[in-house]
């Protein structure tokens, strides 16, 4: 499992062996069948999470009980609640796979250690959240101006590899749209 | 116009007299009339700016043409656009001052500097990024999941001191919601 790890390391950073030998060490590789749960809302979220393979998504529910998604996180992406996870408090949202899938965890201490410890783990940790802030942004954006064939055609051309992999449930509770609209568009599409 | 910035990071931070005064000195002080643009969508985003004074606003424009709010900034706050100041690529996003503004400014090369001549800053300024992080899906969870009445009630529990200093119109920019919807939402509240 940690090849594909140790491949996204040498990929995206300077690291050198020694110190992906000690990244890969410190991690806790964990299998999750379909739906499982990874972080449930009001858990403390305590780990920091490689998918390796498989697909996972962090949802919150609404007031009136409906699933909203965040993010979904396929594999070679991270994923948490930073703001369980900075301030262990807990969490609003819920991780869970969508498909089986594998990941590695580092517990909040044992991270904090490895990036006081090398760091260029520390650059590659101030990237992703750079990214992760620029595509938050992103996202607010969309969610807040476009229309929802607007949406539903942002989300086809940024994500072509998930369509396939996801229901459509999902695909409406990320777009922020219902269901029986997510269909309509679909098949207006078909038709054209 | 520096004291305010003063008084702040002596609030926010640990850092010494002698670092204060390098990250004042580097400071470059600039009054914004009302209405008046700070970064122009198209433009490159190259300062990181804290607001002394005054109220600032970051939108973009949808595809219908209106105006869409991502985030107000009264002061002692900092705003930028984060993927055109770290990639040095064109804004998709304008900043804007509402009120006659009072505004700091750091260029990309010498706020760089600073942080590489100051951990201490560099912390102040993983705080920021990580409180910025949270705050982006604590806001992106609200779009997505609530109805236009509960965001209403959660943006006047959360920026009592904004209500009074916002016309309308740019409130309901920034929720996501049209001018009369928002509207008829203040109307029920009065007659409740």
């Amino acid at each position: 499992m940690t090849t594909v790890f140790d491949t996204y390391l040498r990929t995206c950073t300077n690291l050198n062996d020694s110190e992906i030998e000690q990244i890969v060490s410190a991690a806790k590789p964990v299998s999750l069948h379909r739906n499982e749960t990874l972080l449930q809302q009001g858990q403390v979220c305590r780990h920091k999470t490689f998918i390796v393979k498989g697909l996972l998504r962090i949802y919150g529910i609404g007031a009136d009980g409906s699933e909203h998604i965040l993010y979904f996180s396929p594999e070679n992406n991270w994923t948490l609640d930073p703001e369980s996870y900075h301030q262990q408090t807990p969490s609003q949202f819920t991780i869970a796979a969508i498909e089986r899938s594998e990941v590695l965890l580092w517990s909040k201490p044992d991270f904090d250690r490895l990036l006081k410890d090398i760091p260029e783990l520390t650059i590659l940790s101030e990237q992703l959240v750079t990214r992760s802030h620029i595509s938050n942004r992103q996202r607010l954006f969309t969610t807040l101006s476009s229309t929802p064939e607007e949406k539903y055609e942002n989300f086809v051309q940024t994500f072509p590899d998930l369509l396939a992999r996801l229901p459509l449930h999902m695909i409406a509770a990320y777009l922020g749209i219902s269901l029986k609209t997510l269909t309509r568009i679909r098949h207006a599409q078909v038709r054209r």
